[in-house]
């Protein structure tokens, strides 16, 4: 183990962001660091926060923070913007937000901006998240910025998933709601001070019975449970509960900060938390072996081989299945 | 090659029909298909028509095919949908739009909808694409709905990208725009006869100045030229031109059909069109050569092999970069 990691490992912050922007940018330092690392990680909580533009998602995260922090927990803020050619500390995250948590050394924040391909901004997102929870973070939020495979991917992160909405955010959010709804661990309603709470209310409701539709109504015992996010007693049944906040004033954030925790309960219960982690880091896994596999794969090719393969490719002499099974076999061109 | 895929070849609208399903589905007869109809690709102009939704997309592909048709080409249309659950010919489609093309035989229109994963979908996407192409379609639309990687993803299969604006959607649009101003050949403001559409091709001209910065003024033989969507005299220039439409009345749809030839033909002379369809090709043959190699190294691993590693790696025992290079060299557990 490196002195960096040493450090990282012993609390040292200036440490902490250097292997940051070591890892994030694929350095064999922070690819060595990472393995280092590893058997440090799987103890934090990471709650992933996605919803649109206009939900006030950033001070929602940073209210969760402060509140974990009351909690006594150490808490880290991934601030990941897909749209954005920023990275590093100081554009995203560090930005309005904090002057709530400035200073305070239990709290760490980190943007993450695009890195050429999506794949890559997952991937980097995961690997800031391991770094995180090896030194000790016990909360990590992964906010997202957009709205689509961006929020499903780095949500496949997260072992809670917050999705944010707003009222009167008007149909076109509408209609991006379905995929991002089959996501949600918990739903919050933002801004729940402005008018059109109770229509946006409804209409989650409506859609969450539409996506969860055995679960609408379940008997246990003979009792009647409805949709309110718990699941029934004795079962394995999560249903996402819809909760109220106003960021700016803090309402409703305790209230929120008890539905991530019975979340959290929820899944170590059921089992789901030792299932998430195994997805987790089987597709991570899954990437590492298949990238390996197949530049190990090229790197033994004779050269030309594939240039010539893609040539008769593109002049229809061969069809792809049929060029994939020569390049396999080694046949000649 | 089989009597359906020679029906196809022979301009069969219910072998087409039957052909998109066993594709679209990856069928072994659907594989073989394309294996069979790939010599007689490479000929239809792909164009990708994108936006976020309330811009009248699907109203200014219909106007499209209809201009097209004039202009005695055949024409396809496939319209993708990542959060519909729904695929098939009927339910997107075959809906409101398409009075004006119904019973003409020299259109075709399918509806692509979710198939678990994004990456699913382009690849089903791309296949019928091929199918279209092989069975003589000499125009192809992709319209996908939605904002964010499906779209950049659906339009590298295009050789001509639009995308769609409307005035008066705000800023939370705008936000998304970023990322997908640098998939766009060219931009058009449709909804052109609502307020605000002054302000709205401002907005465009002003992030198309930021994403070509050295293209907004350029010098050519003393000449100068400014942002206006054509190649400089002698260049390889293309500069996304901004159209304005309103397609429920065809305002507007001449100009942009004469755009789009212009980019076809920019893309000929530039040798931009072989480029592309090298890239697409290369894609395509990369994605299935990784799963096949992929499948083949799995399906020789001893039984029992890959959960073992797994398992030590859920266990923090194993690091993941460590477990792939047992598993690649073959090493004991």
């Amino acid at each position: 183990m490196t002195f960096l990691t040493q450090s990282v490992l012993s609390g040292d912050r200036l440490a902490l962001a250097r292997l940051l922007s070591q890892v994030e940018n694929d350095t064999p330092a922070g690819r060595a660091a990472l393995d280092a690392l590893f058997a440090h990680t799987g103890q934090a909580h990471l709650i992933g926060v996605t919803g649109a533009p206009g939900t006030g998602k950033s001070s929602l995260v940073n209210q969760l923070a402060l509140h974990f922090r009351r909690a006594g927990k150490r808490v880290a803020i991934v601030a990941v913007d897909p749209s954005s050619p920023f990275t590093g500390g100081a554009v995203l995250g560090d930005r309005v937000r904090m002057r709530d948590l400035a200073g305070d050394p239990g709290v760490f924040i980190r943007s993450m901006a695009s890195r050429g391909s999506l794949g890559g901004l997952a991937a980097a997102t995961a690997a800031a998240t391991q770094v995180f929870d090896a030194a000790g973070f016990e909360v990590i939020l992964i906010e997202t910025v957009g709205a689509g495979q961006s929020e499903v991917d780095i949500a496949r992160l997260a072992h809670t998933t917050l999705v944010i909405e707003a009222p009167g955010l008007g149909d076109d959010i509408q209609a991006i709601k379905a995929g991002i709804l089959e996501i949600a661990d918990l739903l919050v309603i933002n801004k729940a001070d402005h008018p059109g709470v109770e229509a946006t209310e409804r209409a989650l409701k409506t859609m969450l019975e539409l996506a969860h539709p055995v679960r609408k109504v379940f008997l246990h015992h003979g009792q009647k449970f409805e949709l309110n996010g718990e699941a029934a007693p004795g079962t394995a049944l999560w249903i996402p509960p819809v909760c109220r906040t106003v960021a700016l004033s803090g309402q409703g954030l305790p209230e929120l900060l008890e539905a991530i925790e019975r979340h959290a309960a929820h899944l170590r219960s059921s089992g789901d938390w030792a299932r998430r982690e195994r997805a987790r880091l089987e597709a991570e896994f899954d990437l590492l072996f298949q990238e390996t596999l197949v530049a190990r794969f090229l790197a033994q090719l004779p050269a030309g081989r594939l240039d010539s393969l893609l040539a008769a490719l593109q002049e229809r002499k061969l069809a792809p299945r049929a060029g994939v099974e020569q390049l396999l076999n080694g046949d000649g061109t």
